[in-house]
């Protein structure tokens, strides 16, 4: 129905006779002829109507804002004067002969090209619209490009696309699972898997050596802004591979498309290890555009008589660490420093400290503070040498529980350095590696860093040993302070996944119970295998710029897990609900 | 880990250092040294380990069946007289130096070579051992290539890969949903979708203007042999585009991969009349590839006093046809066609009249049936001068409602086509078009045969008029007999879309409360579109050769809707039920 796209004309076209589809974005009348301004999806294209044609001219002059049209005429260069370079169409206009009015439309519910007071909801609701706007298109079109781009780059590396359920069993990530309640099998239920991470080992048992697969998941959790009920994985595993070789691949693939699709040539990734990345950014994944740093300070406080300090410092499970902010002296009020009070509240942190540096020569008495004088002028200034601090610094305090302090000073990293526009690079990628392989889950016990499939790099004997101290084969790629992908070599070894099960308390017959498959495979020949995953929604929201992941999923869910469009949830019929054997239990009644 | 691919050694490596990885297929002692063929992803290798290398020799000697080893070694030819020329590697072989052995492997549950014996459930049940046989693997990898080929295609023609989601509304399909039940509306479930119809519609709505998706569907219906909850397809729509248009483009799709991954030319796919397949194939899918066809008789039957015949002959909604077999008096015996009587019933018929020809010549005595008495020579041999009989053939009857005549016989010229082994043609693709809008529901209303948001080829006012005479703009691509993919051009105008809902018997109410969102897109700007979906697993298991689908999914599910190896669908601890606000019915009981 058209020979060219609206967006894709210009001066090479002139004098050809074309025709175009599309929607009318503009329509004005101008010294007695009509200007249309035709949108579609590769841009807009400059219409003219003159009363020369007259039948053409009347349906013109009744078209309105989003009536789709088809419309044949001829190319020409628009008159002296009149070009619009801001537009790639800007040089040429269609002289409009034949028109056709394929569909009207009513007045749209919000306009298309200024929607900035346009509520989210209402573009949710409206969603078909809201996906009209150039930017939004745009973005999804891009997303198009990505996905492909990394299906062709893994094609090319013998990656194998694998199909797996989704209709399936609970599976171990331990996010609350969405259940599907099965008709056949009265009082059973399938979960939506949170990822294919079993099937994708299983597959490397079976010997597919290469596997991945663009991959719905899901997790029934309370939404934070860039979560969505169901997500999308770039998902990824290999055989007969070292952790080294797979970080290569994937690093070579993110590096491939930066340069490709945006023209941005990425540095060779840093390694970092969690430790380090700790200790540095409070953060285990670093946003080192950032040239700011925690530096530790409890052997400096461990003494003084203010307990605040003294008491993380002596404590083994405690930190006591400085943000030493350069030049913010001047560029942050009194009030600002309060509201980053606030900021770090929010990560549990019970206040911040802060020293403002007016004057070293001065001692103490040049630096304005509320704690110099808990602290002692010796051991404020050697705090002050051990960050290099200047005249006109900020340092700021975190003294707590070691996670606390971590996420208080390493959040408030990030904000002062957004907020003092320090940033020092557009893209700062890296690896975090050397995980542990446990963590405190709080309750006396461990849970794993990663997954129970993540192998150590000790032996099973070393593991049972000392299981805090062990390390993991895991690693994280990490780009701007968010976590783009994270994987790890699995273990292999039935023994290994065993002695795992038991460091987390799963005993033989719960480990049978709920991966029994899983242990059956490791005993059949499973070969070494690792692997990666990567969150596809937010590398596009990065990608892309995008506020929110909202703008990169084409139908995504509020924060309340609705579907404004479809209003999904929905009621069913309780016929429905009786075929599948299930009720739904009153409101506010707990019996059984 | 690996220099080579066992499968991908040749000659052109002989006297190069390789090392492989791979599972041990097969290991044998023979004058004192042992072979090992050592297998992975692409193909087989074999390997001699001799005592020269004690400590290989010792490792090579204690490994069984299923080993995963890594081994370095020189490639060499295979002395004269043993190259083995049914392999791809089998002139050379590699002098074993290193050996390790990565991880051990139990007594497979079956035998991986020989598995004609083993059950599908122990095969399902073991599935990632299942998956190791290379004919397994080989299909999966092929699934693999196929998708790719399908999406480069596509975006090869512009068509933007857009993700719609799984957690939705109920889709209007009419088979069963799965449900979801939600943990934030109490009460609410989502449906998982059955196909992505009204998104992609939407996404024309939108201006997205090619659409495609390679999209998991989910119908919770009881399963045939070839059916599964989950399934995945090609899903595809375009704007402003006519049926001939987009059915070029998917024809030259399926051409194209034909030629590039199968090496077979498939001719220009010719175009049957949805009338027409019924009429000589009592098929909307016919299979080509055979040459019979059903030839009407009841205009020479209408006065007979066989009331089997004469019956529905005069009855407007009876078809009797006949189905002549050439040359198969033959070759069908008694037995055989008792057998046959058998079959039609499944699709309803009575009975299965015949007639075979020993001598034309010899008039009604020289016809061979039970039911050339009831007819009387006249009819008898006005069949057969209409029929072309010749002496030899085999005719058979069907005599009752247009429904079942076309089933019973359709499915008999299948089945006596592939018995006589007639099929003319490896691959005989069509397109039928020109169906019917509805059918009888035959509770006295009328139903959609492809969805209510097909387009008529005819205005509001005439479907309205005389809804049953009504043809719809859809299409089937149709390959051996098998529907590979269904689509039309779509409803764009509101007005068309209500009359549809009203002839449906979908009043403007509940139009409003299913499909509001789609009513309301049209509304606003929607262009004129179409698209298609192919059935992906079946296209596959056609391309491939498979005997089920479940041959080509990695991970498939039992006709009873279970997956044998992770046992979903499960039980669930009721605390989460609870959280979803659900309960289970007591068995049996069916008070609410």
């Amino acid at each position: 129905m058209r020979s060219h796209y609206c967006g894709g004309l210009n001066e090479a076209h002139i004098d050809q006779e074309v025709t175009l589809c599309g929607w009318v974005h503009k329509r004005r009348d101008h010294g007695g002829v009509i200007f249309l301004d035709l949108r579609d999806r590769d841009g807009i294209a400059q219409v003219v109507v003159d009363p020369d044609t007259p039948e053409a001219f009347k349906l013109a002059d009744s078209a309105r804002s989003e009536y789709v049209i088809q419309l044949k005429g001829r190319v020409r260069r628009r008159p002296s004067g009149t070009e619009n370079s801001d537009m790639s169409t800007g040089m040429v206009e269609v002289l409009g002969k034949e028109l056709v009015i394929l569909n009207k439309a009513e007045t749209p519910p919000f306009p298309l090209d200024d929607y900035v007071d346009v509520g989210e909801d209402v573009r949710l609701r409206y969603r078909f619209m809201d996906l009209r706007r150039p930017e939004m298109l745009n973005k999804l079109r891009f997303r198009s490009k990505v996905t492909s781009y990394i299906r062709n780059f893994l094609d090319g590396q013998g990656f194998l696309d694998v199909e797996t359920p989704i209709l399936t069993r609970a599976t171990p990530e331990g996010a609350r699972d969405y259940l599907v309640p099965s008709r056949t099998h009265q009082g059973s239920f399938f979960a939506l898997p949170q990822s294919p991470q079993l099937f994708k080992q299983l597959l490397m048992v079976s010997g597919f050596d290469r596997y991945y697969q663009i991959a719905k998941c899901f997790r029934d959790e309370d939404l934070r802004a860039d979560r969505q009920p169901e997500f999308t994985q770039v998902d990824i595993e290999s055989s007969f591979i070292d952790e080294n070789t797979l970080m290569g691949i994937m690093e070579q693939m993110v590096r491939e498309m930066f340069h490709d699709l945006l023209d941005v040539e990425l540095p060779t990734f840093p390694r970092m290890p969690y430790a380090e990345a700790m200790s540095r950014y409070g953060s285990d994944k670093p946003d080192l555009r950032i040239p700011l740093e925690l530096v530790d300070v409890a052997d400096l406080v461990k003494d003084v008589d203010f307990k605040v300090f003294s008491g993380p410092a002596n404590d083994a499970k405690g930190r006591v660490a400085a943000l030493l902010v350069p030049g913010a002296a001047e560029k942050l009020s009194r009030k600002q420093i309060d509201e980053y009070t606030k900021y770090v509240g929010i990560y549990g942190a019970r206040g911040l400290a802060w020293i403002k540096v007016n004057s070293l020569e001065q001692g103490a008495e040049g630096l304005q503070s509320p704690i110099v004088k808990f602290l002692g002028e010796d051991v404020a200034m050697s705090i002050m040498a051990r960050l290099g601090a200047k005249d006109g610094d900020i340092v700021f305090f975190g003294a707590d529980k070691t996670r606390v302090v971590c996420e208080a000073l390493g959040a408030l990293r990030i904000k002062v350095g957004h907020d003092l526009e320090m940033l020092e690079k557009t893209w700062a990628p890296l690896w975090v590696v050397d995980f542990p392989m446990f963590e405190d889950d709080d309750k006396g016990g461990l849970t794993a860093i990663h997954h129970p499939f993540t192998a150590p790099s000790c032996s099973p004997e070393e593991l049972e040993a000392n299981p805090e101290a062990a390390l993991s084969r895991a690693y994280d790629m990490v780009l701007n302070g968010t976590e783009l992908g994270g994987g790890s070599i699995r273990i292999h070894d039935p023994v290994m996944q065993k002695t795992v099960f038991r460091i987390l308390g799963i005993d033989d017959e719960e480990a049978q119970n709920k991966f029994g498959f899983l242990l059956d495979a490791l005993k059949f020949g499973c070969p070494p295998h690792g692997g990666l995953a990567f969150g596809l929604d937010r590398l596009i929201m990065l990608l892309t710029g995008a506020s929110s992941i909202r703008e990169v999923i084409a139908f995504p869910k509020t924060q309340s897990a609705t579907c404004m469009l479809t209003q999904a949830p929905g009621e069913v019929d309780d016929k429905q609900l009786k075929e599948l054997s299930i009720r739904v239990r009153k409101q506010d009644s707990d019996a059984s």
